[in-house]
């Protein structure tokens, strides 16, 4: 199973396929993702934030076998009882766990032992579904599903971190099909009128629990950017000393730009004939109609500052979002980058290309509540500190993306497909 | 000139005194705080986050120079040229300045110095008063007020945490008028209907700019809590293990739990006869009626959880504010630190004995723009990874505070006058 | 072909072997060696100390290209230009590296690359044998096969620190011949004269560079413990509170005590039914009359001084090592792990086991030189803040050891197999 | 009193004067080097690796009250128990203490205050003298004595350190007589015989325990630098790209030289005309013919290496120091920075000016057994990773250095004063 035919239709479709066929996808877009790497790309663990690929493997199969299988598929014995203490993320309720910071050091269980894992998984979840499922079990089925889906993106966007700290500089991908130099539309704006809306999740089908209760919010008149801001863009922010010029800066992205030294996005290099940047198709010249990425929200914020603009709060993202089609170029597309917004009218890359740095602040929506045990630790422990971001990316698996999705970041990092669009009062 | 005549009369008496009569007084102030310490304690930095007290006097002045003077003063020669550098916080584009974590290095200018140089402003905006003034230098002189009494409060909670680490414990005051451990109010629970309010500064009268544009809000029905959750109510908390509960915790709290081995709110410990908590009045037997102090946000988020409720929004707070008079235990009331809410129905303590963690992120108003040069560095570079406090302490000076007033410090902070207040949808 | 027909017979046997034979018998070794891990296990770096197994197998292959194929071998073209890069360790003469902390991101080249180079710089060692060669490319050679066994004891070192790293401590090897619980010969004391000696390598055959000069000491007369420090005597100092008593310590040694809360050897815990340490045969129990091993030299020096001796210096284990033959249980005696002294009388241990502290300063001898160019950064640039080891250990590779060897280690390093010996002024 | 009239007049004139007649000068030249300083000078911590100048004078003080006179003086009350806390530096065995770094806290006690407390203990030991003193008590004077003079020295780098780092960058004293630029005499070299030597303290009179026990040793013939290497010398070290050549360099040093940026010693800075250096005396023009100063060992290793040389053993210092008288300029000299050597043939500036760097390790003499007690933590405990110094300097007090005295920093430190004298094999 090649990467793609393992990647799913979009989202229309996948609501037509039922649960059973949606995990078995799933499962394989897993280990098809994981097929270009060797074993030994699979165990290293480039910085604190990122995981190796074989643990995403192992962590996504011991969510179900802890929180589906064990509870409800009779009879089932752990494949290891000691992978709960090296797969579990961060769930407190569950017990001790490996340090996260030293996932890579886990060169056992071997990747070979890890994709029998998945497989004894699998074949239990099978058995499972052979019983009468209940609905509790149902959801969280769903949720696994939307779990490693989460760490499909993850998978990708740790091994391009990886891969860009090698001197090889090894791509992922060897050939990309569509990664030619694009044309973008010229910016314009398109305006939304005030008022209040519901916001969040209607209940209707699977979203996160962070993602309701829905409820009512006020938001202004604003005009939003019709795509994302480009690299040819971002070129200009620099050229024009962006990175040298503090009053653009949150005082703690400043910090940040002088500690570190940040100079232009992740990934971002001076070569010959111009910038180039590292991707999954590699290390390839930067193609400046694409909408730029892997910028932290501090970038993000000073860039909008620069040109005049701002970020749009997550509401207005989200009002917006309904006036479009939910498609994009997520993952399905092949194109395991961003690609240029093309030419035409109307709103355009709201789904798909980059993750869009938001202006809000990922807090909890009025009422919410986490939900009790285990998986109540999701999304809810997570709400400080950090930024939403909308739309999904490049790397987003087919049918994981909502309007009401929310992605969040904090406002440092830079090793997601992250981007930014503009927005501005009416 | 002792510290209770020097502190001003609450604000209706303020708002009827000249500027330059408020001016006079809030200087007189700041060296009526410094009195009690020698020149060796003004000269200390005990972490990254306080200043000396030296320095407090000295930036606060230059305050004046640098936006004040230097433009409006005729023939004004400052004091010293190389104090701009020394003296500066955060203003980049001023310049160049002393790094903030060795403001404690500057044995030179002298205590003494600062002192000539305070006097020698003194003198200059006294002669500045004799001119005409122009509405943006009495603006400046205004703000440049409002600095000085943020940096008063500063210099309170600084030498504070500067004596609660020395090992001898040095009362900031010796002696301390009313401070009898007193009775608290029981818990009780203050409706509030829901609906479109105006939130912010309406923009009569001094406000900073980060307190507007007013603009309209929506908040639903909710209810808040009669006064500030106390120390005994923190003993509860602490006997129930919820600094050992992980599941109450944000996960970044809960990293700082267990990194930083916190056990109790700052300050606190164990003593011989139960909890004692270094004060600015020394180190003293806890009061359990009086409001929990010295909490960091994480805390306080873990707290409400824990109880069943959770912290008001910045906006549910500040419209709750408007049923209540401006007025409480502030900088004037000369007790130093929070005091038990007492009996009696209704609102109590909103206004000063402890700022209140809000679980608002701290981010700009819509159509918040930072005013243009330095002066525009006040506020707005901020607005990132902190949380709003509202409603003023025990060491914030006379008609400082307003309901419209946002403080913000980061969730881990624990060093200032912060406390809490619960709230609930209704 | 495996490890114990791999491994070279004693010394004597390898003098006789032509340089060619002992070549290609080292070089083969380390393929040996790296046998039993899979691909993942040699890619990972647990710490900045040690480095991946892949990285000891080409930085070694890296050595013979860069000294000398290129310089010896016309017509030599490099297996891949990239790898001078990732695998030069320490040559500042060379030029940039891959830097030390990141050794382990490098998936690529993969294992398998990096066994094909090995094999094409084997052929190419192979062509350069049937020419002439010179006495300096027959002495680079030499000095490539000792680097090679250097690194042939590292690899088994860190590939411990690695295993013992992970939550399944997995075993280098599963079962171990001879790993039986002995006996140690009771403690006894050998008495040496004083006088004048000479000391260090007389430059017959191999030896390093910082063996050298050879020159004359003064040696007062002292005595040697006939064997190394057991298990059992460790035991004895920690029911003692010898990791408790500051007063035992030198001051550094004690900061990291309580810094790093060390209570016993490296890889040793409590537990079930009695200590236990992880070892290249897997998490054993402890057999006490084994010598100790995995302290640094800050426990060695608190040990003999809570014993009421002291550690002996570099040149009285010298002198004395000359009064015994030189073998002992080295990489080749198959334990991969020190074993019990034995019963019996005289000098005990001197070779093999594990390597022994001295009380001496790393530093050069009277008259040392480094030699020019790259190779003389081999040795002379570390002669600061380390203390001489004598011995060799359990993993040495055969005919590596000489008396006149001088390992070294910073002192707070405790993951290669280093214990000690006693001595005390006579 | 003033510094001049406070500094004692050479050894020999010393060692006639009464031990108590010593014990008042040394109390008072402590003081009299504090008084040019102000409260706030005196309380801060630049570093970890300094002490404000208030600690030293009461932790002098301490020594004498913890070790003296509470053992010896009946009837003795302590001046405030609390001190043992706040001042005891580093002896475990008198119990728990105030962390090093955090010795710049203690704004209380006063400066007022530790000047009592010297009063109280200084006519305390003013009784103490009144009584039959045994002979214990006697050599405890006498070590409190040169341990006060320690602190001397000490004093005056660690003040020297503070005011570099203040952005008024303050002279500690305003004018020095006799600063003029110098001239430095031609350097040449003089022989030593080699042969057995008696090295170390031969226990008339006093010395730390580290200065012996007295033994032999064996030296080789060599040849010693006429005088110390001048700031003249290290300009073309400089200008020859010594900073930037890594073979130069130990690799801890180049390791400290890149992560530091280093590229002058200390202080040294390029100034409008030319370079300059803060000193005791201001911020001032360098003067080429002065030893280099502020240098540290991998400085003064990387330099002799540079100039073909290397540095001389401490045994080769001290057999050539017998060969000339016990003078130099000390702290009595009055200059407070190292002079030019000055013409005329003969070994110059053994003693005084720079504290020269050698290449033998901090380690035990043979036979070397601490003292009994807290007083055997002195010196014992330190030897472990620190480099020999030999001579004294500028700043060590009159009558405290002798030809056996071992002085030890760590190779990193540059913050005495400290220099260089070459040496090579004959």
């Amino acid at each position: 199973m090649n990467l793609h035919s393992a990647v799913l239709a979009p989202e229309r479709q996948i609501e037509s396929t039922s649960l059973r066929d949606r995990l078995v996808a799933t499962r394989a877009l897993s280990a098809a993702l994981a097929k270009p790497l060797s074993d030994e790309d699979q165990v290293v663990q480039v910085m604190d934030d990122a995981s190796p690929t074989k643990w995403h493997l192992a962590h996504t199969t011991w969510f179900f076998e802890a929180f589906l299988l064990k509870r409800f598929l009779a009879d089932y014995r752990v494949f290891d009882e000691r992978f709960e203490y090296c797969f579990n993320s961060y769930y407190e309720s569950v017990g001790a766990r490996h340090p996260r910071p030293k996932r890579g050091l886990l060169t056992r269980p071997a990747a070979q032992e890890v994709r029998a894992y998945r497989e004894f998984v699998d074949a239990a979840l099978d058995r499972l579904f052979d019983t009468a499922l209940t609905p509790e079990a149902a959801e969280l089925i769903e949720l696994g599903i939307n779990h490693e889906q989460q760490h499909q993106e993850l998978l990708l966007t740790d091994i391009l971190s990886l891969f860009a700290a090698e001197p090889l500089k090894p791509a992922y991908r060897e050939t990309a099909p569509g990664v030619a130099v694009g044309e973008a539309a010229a910016l314009s704006w398109l305006p939304f009128d005030g008022g209040i809306f519901e916001l969040g999740h209607d209940g209707k089908g699977f979203a996160y629990d962070n993602e309701g209760p829905r409820h009512e919010g006020l938001i202004g008149p604003f005009k939003l950017a019709n795509r994302c801001v480009t690299k040819a863009e971002w070129m200009e922010f620099i050229a024009d000393g962006g990175y040298a010029t503090p009053t653009l800066w949150l005082a703690d992205g400043w910090n940040i730009v002088r500690g570190q030294d940040w100079g232009a996005p992740l990934y971002w290099e001076e070569a010959e004939g111009g910038a180039a940047q590292m991707s999954l198709n590699g290390y390839r010249p930067i193609d400046p109609a694409a909408p730029v990425t892997h910028v932290s929200y501090y970038e993000a914020d000073a860039f909008a500052r620069w040109a005049g603009y701002r970020l749009p709060t997550e509401f207005e993202w989200e009002m917006a979002a309904g006036s479009v089609p939910l498609e994009g170029r997520t993952l399905g597309s092949g194109h395991l980058q961003p690609m240029a917004a093309g030419p035409g009218a109307g709103l355009k890359q709201m789904i798909g290309d980059v993750w869009e740095w938001t202006g809000s602040a990922y807090l909890p929506y009025p009422g919410f509540r986490a939900a009790p045990g285990a998986v109540g630790e999701y999304n809810g422990k997570f709400m400080c500190n950090q930024f939403v971001l909308r739309g999904g990316s490049c790397a987003t698996p087919e049918g994981h993306i909502r309007r009401t999705y929310r992605n969040f970041f904090y406002p440092h990092q830079r090793w997601q497909f992250t981007g930014l669009r503009l927005a501005q009062d009416a």
